[in-house]
């Protein structure tokens, strides 16, 4: 075999990276167990008809294929490109089997076709929370998903999250209070705010979307509220514009920011942005998205929102609210930098050293002790030199050698006795392999962040544009 | 969208079933790491010819494309069919960051477009353990490796596995000592004794292979030869034949048996079964063969072996050895079979049942100050009658229900009470929600399992064929 060339858009990473990404993911999943979501694995595969719906995702559709097929044969499977079209076949072909309001977490890889650039690849693990109702799901749920995937973001040691929160029925009530026909469109208007300066965003919604200049003008004035607390509710208000749907939204995105902020603390921003529409049309309700401080270059690292038809068979109607987490998106970047780094490659607490081959048994008895006490260890692979066994220590990142002599006074009798040193500090002291703990910090190799951990106290509501 | 028919091949489990799978594999990468085992994970597409290597396996390659690629663009990837070739490269790849012996473990799935049958699918889940040295590799990690694999899996809750060892040195050295020379093909010959009869096996050696019938008896001899302890070693000397390489596979394949026995207990069957050959050429010491009683249809669930050459890229030569268990291979059988169950599908324990509405913040903020913790728990999603309460609770498998009762005295002071339910004894107690903690076995889902656990201490040395 030849020299390795990466492939590009599959980035892997490296043992004490990946270390690094199994806690994230870990601690992920503790955090939404313990708010009582299931996980699941789908397939990875769906009917190329479920997956291509004529999205802008369609061309990055991976189709698969069976290397032995006929040459014209018709592809007929893909590559999921999220979690979320394979959930909703799941709770659609389960569904007699499933529990309704039905809760699950997922995080699985999801592979899109795409040009690979920072942030972006074409395998990807992501993180999802949902809900799904059977033909109903109150709203409470859209406050409890948000602030369980807030509260699961804060716990990470990654830089500042900000959870940036709209509502569908209050952008469509609004304009719909103004006497805008064709609310969608407007919506696709105004999602161009964050490329086009506000004048020529205007200037499109009297020409394409058929608004007067006042509409236009309130319209934008909609879009620029951006507030950390619930008074978008008031300055809304002030715009003089009543629509039901309209009081329904602005209820809803009061109690998201509300419930989410009680659980934010300081590590993560919760805010009303009502310049967040999102693209996607099956959004209903509630819509958000995750933005990473410092990294704004990678556009959201999460998202999502409520929809009321999730799924359907044409009977019943599954409504659900989730959000995502862009796992890869967001570690790989921040390994790559050095924000995150993992404190070793290898799970071993200590290196038992070895005197000769021949006591090879000594010391795989004395391993044997000491994981049957949950401690991580391995043996010298040879009986090198002491000090080359610790350098193989050291190389690794393994904190604690062990060494094992077989005393023997003057009178013969076989006594042996332990030593284990903590090559970083060089201390070594007598030791039990049936008693000796290392700190209870080093049992597990640890993440090393750059990012200084903030106060956890809820920030004051003070409004940031 | 209209009824959803499963995919033939691609099984998915159901919440409580997927809980049973992460428990096996929480279970199997707690022991992995206790062994100072890494975990990595690969990319899944490989370069097409890096899997395409002329092997059996070649035509149930899946290969992957974009939709949107040209109509006659060759495709250039495939999905992974085990864990051993993205390995092997991933070792090439990223071998300068690499620390060696590298002593890593992966599971994720593989696809193999295969006709999809019990125990074997289209996409299916494997957990791989395998050391791999640069340009050489000491034979103790073959003991090693075994060891750990058979640890942990006498660890899971599933019928008596039993490990069958063989050597390939023993085996080559024995047929080069009795004088033949187109070894490889007298192997594969050999192999073919579990679907012919012995005599029409020995026919063939005479005529395929060229052996005399004296040989081609004495293979046959070598190849029933099964005991669960060294035995073999007398048993193959007493054929007379007499072989450098023969002596040095011996020697190996007793170290590997009597190291794997001192782990293994009751739970896991360790042999010596001269049989044992796997058709892969690539293995050049110790092989083996895993498989489950009363499931000796699924043939092998786990194999793997020594390969003196895993990868090379010209320069450096990496052996390695490893071995594979088969997550869904054996589990999916077993669960279709209701040997292994999930105890609930939902993480939590506690449901807090709610009094109103109006008193989900009361409810939320009781879930909190259980979760702080580290207590799993949801609120009730309607203020239904708490017999409808209770009854939700029950179908999902959450033992505990949480009453809060807003007291108020005469005098008027509001006092708030809480009790905690255990629905299944149906006893009730007051309780605090900053104190009351589950019984142990509770806090997590649990694997039901019809397999009753055997003691624990090492089975006597006998043959058993």
């Amino acid at each position: 075999m030849s020299k390795i060339n990466p492939l590009s858009g599959f980035p892997e990473l490296l043992p004490a990276q990946r270390a690094v990404e199994r806690e994230v993911i870990a601690s992920l999943s503790h955090t939404f167990e313990l708010h009582g979501f299931a996980n699941i694995e789908t397939r990875v595969v769906e009917p190329i008809e479920r997956l291509a719906k004529g999205g802008e995702v369609d061309k990055e559709i991976y189709v698969l294929q069976r290397i032995a097929a006929e040459p014209d044969a018709k592809a007929e499977l893909g590559l999921h490109f999220d979690l979320t079209v394979p959930f909703a076949r799941y709770v659609l072909e389960h569904a007699g089997h499933l529990e309704f309001p039905f809760r699950r977490f997922q995080i699985q890889p999801a592979w899109r076709g795409e040009r690979p650039q920072e942030g972006r690849y074409r395998q990807f693990t992501q993180a999802d929370v949902d809900i799904v109702g059977r033909d109903e799901l109150p709203f409470h749920h859209d406050v409890e998903v948000m602030s369980v995937m807030v509260d699961a973001l804060a716990g990470l040691p990654i830089p500042r999250l900000s959870f940036q929160f709209n509502n569908r029925k209050l952008i469509q009530g609004f304009y719909r209070g103004l006497g805008i026909d064709d609310v969608t469109d407007a919506i696709r208007v105004i999602d161009k705010l964050d490329k086009l300066p506000a004048d020529e965003v205007a200037a499109m919604l009297v020409e394409r979307v058929g608004t007067t200049p006042e509409q236009a003008q309130q319209c934008l004035e909609l879009a620029t509220i951006r507030v950390d607390d619930t008074s978008f509710v008031e300055r809304v208000r002030a715009l003089g514009v009543s629509d039901d749907l309209l009081d329904q939204g602005l209820e809803e995105l009061a109690a998201v920011v509300e419930g989410c902020k009680a659980v934010a603390g300081d590590r993560v921003g919760v805010e009303a942005n009502l310049r967040i529409a999102r693209g996607l049309d099956y959004y209903t309700g509630t819509v958000v998205e995750v933005f990473m401080e410092g990294y704004e270059r990678l556009k959201s690292v999460g998202g999502g929102g409520r929809y009321d038809a999730l799924a359907s068979d044409g009977r019943t109607t599954y409504p659900g609210v989730g959000v995502s987490f862009g796992v890869s998106r967001s570690l790989i970047p921040l390994i790559a930098d050095g924000v995150l780094a993992g404190d070793r490659p290898v799970p071993s607490v200590v290196l038992v050293a070895l005197n000769a081959e021949e006591d090879r048994a000594t010391s795989t008895a004395i391993a044997a002790a000491l994981r049957a006490r949950d401690i991580a260890c391995e043996v010298a692979p040879t009986a090198a030199k002491f000090g080359k066994q610790i350098r193989f220590a050291e190389r690794r990142g393994i904190p604690f050698v062990w060494f094992v002599r077989a005393g023997g006074d003057a009178g013969g009798t076989s006594q042996v006795s332990h030593q284990v040193k903590d090559i970083r500090t060089g201390d070594q002291v007598d030791a039990d392999p049936a008693t000796w703990t290392p700190p209870e910090a080093d049992l597990r190799p640890r993440i090393i962040s750059t990012v200084t951990p903030t106060s956890d106290t809820p920030s004051t509501s003070e409004e940031i544009q």
